[in-house]
């Protein structure tokens, strides 16, 4: 067997609101909560600076997009610092008047910035209006080195996607991350709501098992209204997990409610899967090439 | 939403032993049971005229090969043309001397064979040596055209790549169908095994969920003893399911008991989950171009 190599990894799933230096300060609080439990990782969940604010399409939203660097990477890169630890946190990006991108950054523990990754995949669908604000990364699926490890940075509605995950995995990355925002809408029938945060989860603990890798998934919590008033807005559904290289859950937060969630994970135990299951090994690499079209038809 | 597309559908979970015509009736008898329960489909599991030879490398056991068309597509013709079922039923098929295949075949309702589909992942691990028995497919990952919908037929160690279940899907696969073979050593642990086993099955669920497919997976189920004596064997886990366009499970089978599998399959279920869930749109076609890399260093 290959040999352990344990990281404590902390997850903070946090409620939002519109005052963003509160929402930072909780962030932080998340942080050092974590770090005072010996997490050496810390994973916030996706734009967790402010409110969905994806839930119409208001083009004074754009006010609060930031430059990376900026503000937020200084604030958390200096709290890395003082802390010792890797954080990875989830803005909006400014990179031009008129183009943003949802970008993950990853802070390390001496406070620079490791890297970051811009959300490749963007949904659209009623109530996620992504695709007003969000353009499409264009820097690809390269995982990010840090001093715990090589982070396969993702962002939410990446995490429907196998593509991604494989891509991380085949260029080295040593556990996916995802940053995510995603609940219901009170009026569909429990049932569906079950359906669809159970589809959440499998999918994301099915790409731990392709891979033979680590899942860290955070997650935003509690309700937040539709500033339209069209809808009855979202309820997030919590339930931020980490699961390892075989899909079992290893830790996973409450549905409803704010909660730092810490938990050890080992990265030898990667290997070892792998060894037994060697799904790289047989990949079909010679049939492969029509996952590069949109349809086969 | 999309209309209601109802298809009831059969998965015959059996045990195996020495004697192929025995393992033959055991299977007819599970298809009519399924017919007489309405099904129009039938899946059976991976090699269902024999015991899983593939736990030693023994080069008699390639006199068990036969050819497509054969003797057992013959047999399991008529049956579909008798019942007016499809079925789908998994052969260990002999293409030339030295040239062996694991090979699934679709026989439609009026007796012919509507396609076949050799298993292009080939596992080769203590106790699934198939590498030594089976030539990897040559077919590529192509969905068959039936009478009751074009079918996505993968085999066993398929189930664990997303690749494949994608390749499937984009050319129109309106399900995925594993026959499959996979067990326990009874000297791991318990939990060991459990996780195994949903590894197994989240696995499968991810694919549905990714794809937006219903899934059937039929599995082989009880002990088998290792003919060499150098292992207890396997412990087929049985656990054969339906899961529909979310992952969400239709039907399970027991993990210990040879049973005939009926339920209902919703196939217009697919279009009303990827309106609202349409992650075919969004994929990233123009950075997949790594996916058909071995590894990308």
């Amino acid at each position: 067997m290959s040999k352990n190599r344990i990281l404590r990894v902390g997850l903070v799933q946090q409620h939002c609101n519109d005052d963003g230096e509160h929402n930072l300060k909780v962030s932080m609080q998340g942080v050092r909560e974590a770090a005072a439990q010996g997490a050496k990782l810390v994973l916030l969940q996706e734009l967790h600076l402010g409110p969905y604010f994806c839930q119409t399409e208001d083009p004074t939203v754009f006010d609060l997009a930031e430059p990376i660097p900026g503000p937020s990477t200084e604030a958390l890169g200096a709290l890395a610092k003082e802390l010792g630890v890797v954080i990875v946190a989830s803005l909006f990006e400014r990179r031009a008047p008129g183009l943003y991108h949802n970008t993950a950054v990853v802070l390390e523990t001496d406070g620079s910035l490791a890297g970051k990754y811009r959300k490749m995949h963007i949904p659209d669908d009623p109530g996620y209006y992504e695709k007003f604000y969000f353009t499409p990364g264009d820097l690809g699926f390269e995982p990010i080195e840090t001093s715990v490890g090589k982070l396969g940075v993702l962002v939410c509605w990446d995490q429907w996607y196998p593509e991604a995950a494989r891509l991380m995995a085949l260029a080295g990355a040593e556990m996916l991350l995802y940053p995510t925002a995603i609940g219901w809408v009170e009026e569909d029938p429990v049932d569906d709501q079950k359906r669809q945060r159970d589809a959440w989860v499998i999918s994301q603990r099915g790409h731990a098992v392709a891979n033979g890798l680590p899942v860290l998934s955070c997650n935003r919590v509690g309700h937040e209204a539709d500033p339209s008033g069209v809808t009855s807005g979202i309820t997030f559904w919590g339930t931020s997990f980490v699961a390892g290289p075989q899909g079992e859950i290893l830790a996973e937060a409450p549905v409803d409610e704010a909660v730092t969630l810490v938990t050890d994970v080992d990265l030898g135990r990667s290997e070892s899967v792998r060894r037994m299951w060697p799904f790289l090994r047989d990949r079909r690499i010679d049939f492969y090439g029509d996952l590069t079209k949109r349809y086969r038809d």
